[in-house]
């Protein structure tokens, strides 16, 4: 037991391990991009990035090219956006839990972040039309799709309300989907894009699809928000990262995009359902969402726990690294929330830590040590 | 003389031209670092870039590597730089005129920017006093090496002016340098970084010594700066993109730097001397700076002309396109001057193009038309 738990377990960030990266593909779609487009993609850009790729995601999204901004990765997209769409004071309706980099993003720029519950089935629509009542946003940024935090999925029904509130009160609608290609069961949901395109503005990247060091994202919605948008990255960085982009680009055009998600899926799955496992076998008290895809479960620690006190027993006690849960929460308390990322371990990893994590639980429920 | 004109001339961006972009050297690098550093460059790093070219760059710096922060081109990085050292009001200095893109990152950020002139040998160190002590700025930002848009190279006795005065004052000097290696004829000036290490923080890039496409950029300073920096920069976009980092690491790994630099000398040197011999021959009334390197020659038009009329005319009846002066100037007006980047025009388009901007101002001095 001391030998095995001298190993630490980092269930912190939520990134891709490293045998799913496609380095070799890589590395060939980059040659092919080098030798088909190497003066345009050594060149300066326009800030709306390499124009074949940026045709190639519009064209499947079935919006014309003006409509898409490639950027470098999606948060900084999530930034422009705010920035051009929103006044400093201004207010943001998020989710709570949600994305803590958004947060961040938000915050930089000193807006209002007013934070809905969510539930099983996506927000709690009775407080998302309060909040929007009394505080009149302007922006609801959404991670509909397994979302991060929770890896929750808002149900049809829950989307169509939100869209309704959107539509009469004039509420810029972020839906940001970098997991929703990601489903290992079940079957998808319309997104808001598909629902009220006048009202969405869909970002997305293939962090979590190709691999993130590549740092390609992507932002489709009204033109004419798209172009602020891009100017506020040109003054921001030129030209983004184009070698990133030509890679995509290729990647996508000979159709190894659907295969690699495929064997992501293949991946992702049994350690999906090792976490599930573990969590009935060893925390039966707490509660959790049951995701069909992505890349996180949300946790709910038993009653009496302290999700803070758990952390720092499970760090100094059993090596178990987890997230500061009050970093996905815009306002109020992270009470007994803890994220669970679990595609970056396998699942023998996956069981050490759920048991780990109860043994902390445990000891914080006694009183701590 | 009509089918010549059909042709429009740009005489705007200091971009290098495509012939000037190593692809195929790209291309192998880039295999290369993939080969080697796949699942390092594929995946999230911290913000401080690629490692093994962070230490890389601070070695030939003679720094330790926390010195150096990568980024995604150097404009960002003073950027991110403004934000953690100044706050909204306060003041920068900048040379008059000076880079377009500085400015605006200095009037995001809401900053008091203060313009010094600029003289044949550099800043106007009595004007720099002057405003130092008026306005107390924080920071100095200054292109002390083939400037952008003047040409001009700071003189020793004028950097080491400059120092006294930061020393004295506890300024902040900016030196931005990315041309500073592409010397045609002539001897290195010492570098502020070189003078006065504990009051500079240096920025530059890739992007005019191997290809913009690349997005990589430097800034080498203070480690505890540049740590504030790096935080802001994980905020911005998590991870520089990497594959343009890796692909110069691998670059300067092989010691193509070198030769490149010996073929961008070679293709500009005839371009700046035929830049040089068309403003001789066809605007003898204009004075204008002798760059013994760089991307640009600061041109003032004869007495009487006006250079936004002259741009109107250039563009409207002669097919030349320049810059708009305004943006280069902090405060007061561009007067007579016109910033010509020679690089991305061949010899003959240069020539053409200075007889099209010397028509205009004749045009312009005759009352326009």
């Amino acid at each position: 037991m001391a030998t095995e738990l001298e190993r630490i377990i980092k269930l912190t960030r939520g990134v891709p391990p490293d045998e799913a990266l496609p380095c070799e593909l890589v590395g060939e779609c980059c040659a092919q991009a080098l030798a088909d487009h190497g003066e345009v993609l050594l060149q300066y850009n326009p800030a709306t990035g390499f124009a074949p790729l940026r045709e190639l995601l519009a064209e499947q999204a079935g919006a014309p090219s003006d409509a898409l901004l490639l950027g470098n990765g999606s948060i900084q997209l999530l930034f422009f956006l705010a920035r051009v769409a929103l006044s400093e004071g201004e207010t943001v309706v998020t989710e709570r839990p949600t994305y803590d980099r958004a947060l961040t993003a938000f915050r930089t720029l000193r807006l209002n972040v007013v934070g809905v519950p969510m539930e099983d089935d996506g927000l709690n629509v009775d407080a998302l039309e309060e909040a929007i009542n009394r505080h009149r946003p302007r922006l609801l940024y959404t991670v509909p799709d397994f979302q991060n935090p929770t890896g929750i999925t808002a149900s049809t029904a829950k989307r169509e309300a939100v869209v309704e509130l959107a539509q009469r009160h004039d509420v810029l609608i972020v839906e940001d989907i970098p997991y929703r290609l990601l489903r290992y069961k079940g079957t998808d949901v319309p997104s808001y894009r598909e629902l009220t395109p006048r009202h969405t503005m869909q970002l997305s990247s293939f962090s979590k699809l190709l691999a993130p060091g590549l740092r390609v994202g992507w932002a489709l919605g009204d033109p004419a928000l798209v172009a602020r948008m891009a100017k506020v990255a040109e003054d921001a960085y030129i030209t983004p990262g184009l070698l990133g982009q030509g890679v995509v680009y290729e990647f996508l055009r000979r159709g190894h995009l659907e295969p690699n998600l495929r064997t992501l899926k293949a991946l992702y799955t049994p350690r999906l359902e090792a976490l599930l496992r573990g969590l009935e076998r060893e925390l039966p008290e707490g509660t959790w969402a049951h995701p069909q895809g992505g890349f996180f479960v949300g946790l709910s620690l038993p009653p009496g726990a302290d999700v803070r006190d758990v952390a720092r027993v499970a760090r100094e006690s059993y090596g178990l690294v987890v997230s500061d849960s009050g970093g996905f929460f815009p306002d109020g308390d992270p009470s007994r929330f803890v994220r669970l990322p679990f595609c970056a371990l396998d699942e023998n990893e996956i069981g050490q830590a759920v048991a780990r994590l109860a043994w902390a639980v445990d000891d914080s429920r006694k009183g701590g040590r």
